[in-house]
């Protein structure tokens, strides 16, 4: 088990991870349960995911409240990861961001969001869309306390991510790497998708089967899962803060040549 | 109230962040009203964005000219910058930019550039499209007079963006931060509604009842408004200039890891 | 006059600016005639323009032959500047490009490339499409001779820009500067109308009026030529190689900040 | 002859390319076939290509298996370039990438994907796609045994590329630089075809005679091969391990300016 040193030093590596692939920018967050208390979950305070240090994480409760003092502001929709912690036992990080990509898909809501290629296949075979109108009419768009945060939480239902129409997305992982990885592959996906919609005839989708082989063969530490989290974190230039709970090495990249780490995409 | 100093300053960082979102390049420009003297206003002299500094800095009148004696060359287009702010007393900054996925809006207007997305919700319900040809005839599509910037000023009414046919556009706002905001925002929403229509399918739009909740819900200095002007301002290298006149607190980025700034989309 | 030492920098400058404005990659090149023979001109070795150095320049006739004893390779494609250079006394410079945006109006020519944008003007009314197995059947689709040269020169007559069928697009300019502005602003021009086209609906063209009322007003030291020109430089870390033919000033960038170049798109 | 060092060196090189170049990211590999034992083949074990260390580099057989004791993880896809070594006498070296720009048209396969521009010609005429649920069903998605490997090659038969459904595509290649340049243009070439499409109207491919013209003209070493493998491997920060077996020059890179390296898209 994770020592809280470990919980909140993976939290700053997903943030920067997060931000340098261009998942979240100005906004977005990612939270984390407490690994010894079920109703409380780490998260930054109010401040943009690029620039997120160990002591911007404070602990909050499943109502979305801090659990300590805390006089600096918070992130207005921490409600998203309250709601989804609370009704997910399962689950264990949420992100929330406005990934530019999935927009379209819940703005034109005549096409779902399925998974078309095999890295996309963590996000499931269901997308389902949440209108924050349906239930409170007009709003300022926002998740801004528990009764909406828990309706994008009954949307959400079973699955891995939720389109937050005229917004961005939620998704929710059993493990930080786990809700990292899908939440990097979902705007892949959504790229892909479109422009095998713009070519025109017949899409294959992954089906059911790919989809579940996929999710059954992947643990957030298994090679293949590893080796991006590892490749992303030292683009991100936080690749000293990783540690692995499961006992296997943590290879540190040569110094034969400096590293021109660029953007992914 | 700021002093000119700070509104000075601000101006520098608000050309940075311009230039460093991909809003402008080698053109384009920001103006910031004299907050004590409403017919006079400050902009750069002509140079690009990203180099603006403190020194090149001009007072124009809202006739154009210059207050003071001024040996360098001034931006052919800045009577945009005078006539809007002659003809709108409530508003005190404008821009001027030619980004790219704004263009094809003013091309082809079939398809009126309307908020889709809930951070493109300060461009407001309405875009007109104004047409320097529709008065002028044949011109080099610049807005080089007080007659031109006027006719464009009366296109964009009380709206808070007007495109400029074949151009780019001209944003208008209550203050440097929001004006900022809304042209950052404005390509990324552009985006997102083309993305829709290739899609295919019913657009669901922002209803005028959430650009409203957002309008009223939003100040400058709010949290939520601050950590993205803070960000794209530590982005852009000129964190070190930021000043608030609300007497909140400026977080300093901590100094763990090295920030690896990348451009945001 | 420029000295040649001045037309050797400039060649230098505006090698690096196309590149890093990502007109060219690792292939593409650019031409300027010599100032005091005109049945000479300069051109790089046999190098990817961003690499290139004053050391690098040499000397051909309109043979597309070295002037002096040349060992190192030179471009295959040199023939597309000698035999431009030789069809227009008019023209002083010529580039020859890949960039990708211009390409899929080569490969479907059912859509003719117009201005459409005010800084597309330059590329003119009228952009013919030259495919070389009109006259040459199959080939390797690179113009390497004169007969093929003066077929390419024949095909873009009097215009600033042809495109080269499923290979790239040559450009012709009366000076450097504005060779390479015009070689900058056409695929921002390739990308306007294909995503106008997108949309959907009537398309509104630059007029010839506005075209022709454009290419008088600019001159390659104009102060809003000139601006681009000097940014563009200072952005591709060439700035000190600047110099003005007509004792206008050139401003040298402040250093209140670290600047922060990021490419422009 | 290539000696091993080389041979070692190239592939470091190459990795580092096809990184720098996004046809890559955190997943895709390159195998080069030994020289000497046509048997064997190297490749690094399990990391990122951006990351690849000449320490990295093992030597597998053509069963996918390592030559000499082993325990640091492999890639799992492996078995992609053992079977197309196994199959390919000819054939010296193999890509596995996800390149994105591919993954439409191996998802909406009613558009072939063929050459458009010039660079794509070493694509080939012809692009087969392998859908490995044809002989395995639901799988997860990867070619993780010799028997996925060889239904694979068989796809590929004499072809340059096989795109892979929903996954990527394998390119394989009489040595690296030309399976590594044929791996960067292809992502061009499907680009500018989908644009081309997005047009619309006849689209004009490269013609079978143009393809083999241009695949008898170019020698991994003729000038404008060497040309841009230079460019890339000094965009990639692996200039100086650049080595050429047939005795040409190696240019080295001017330093009269600080070169800015950006990605070249």
């Amino acid at each position: 088990m994770s020592t809280l040193d470990n919980v909140i030093a993976d939290l700053v590596v997903a943030n920067r991870i997060l931000a340098r692939e261009d998942v979240v920018d100005a906004y977005g967050h990612i939270s984390l349960r407490h690994p010894d208390n079920p109703r409380h979950f780490f998260i930054s305070r109010s401040v943009s995911p690029e620039l997120v240090e160990r002591d911007d994480i404070v602990e909050l409760g499943l109502d979305g409240q801090p659990v300590h003092e805390e006089k600096r502001p918070l992130y207005l929709e921490r409600f998203i990861h309250a709601a989804i912690l609370e009704a997910r036992p399962d689950i264990h990080a949420v992100v929330h961001a406005h990934a530019e990509d999935i927009l379209p898909f819940g703005i034109a809501q005549a096409t779902p969001l399925r998974p078309v290629i095999h890295s996309g296949s963590f996000i499931g075979a269901n997308v389902p869309v949440w209108d924050i109108a349906d239930k409170f009419g007009d709003t300022n768009v926002l998740v801004t306390n528990m009764a909406q945060g828990r309706d994008l939480a009954k949307k959400l239902g079973k699955n891995a991510v939720a389109l937050m129409r005229g917004h961005g997305f939620a998704s929710a992982g059993r493990s930080m790497i786990e809700v990292v990885r899908l939440s990097v592959y979902l705007p892949r996906n959504a790229r892909a998708l479109m422009r095998a919609k713009m070519l025109g005839g017949k899409i294959k989708y992954l089906s059911k089967g790919e989809i579940d082989a996929r999710n059954a063969g992947y643990s957030p530490y298994s090679n293949e899962t590893w080796r991006a989290w590892e490749y992303w974190a030292n683009k991100a230039g936080v690749g000293d803060l990783l540690t692995r709970p499961d006992g296997g090495t943590i290879y540190k990249p040569g110094h034969d040549h400096k590293h021109d780490h660029k953007h992914d995409h």
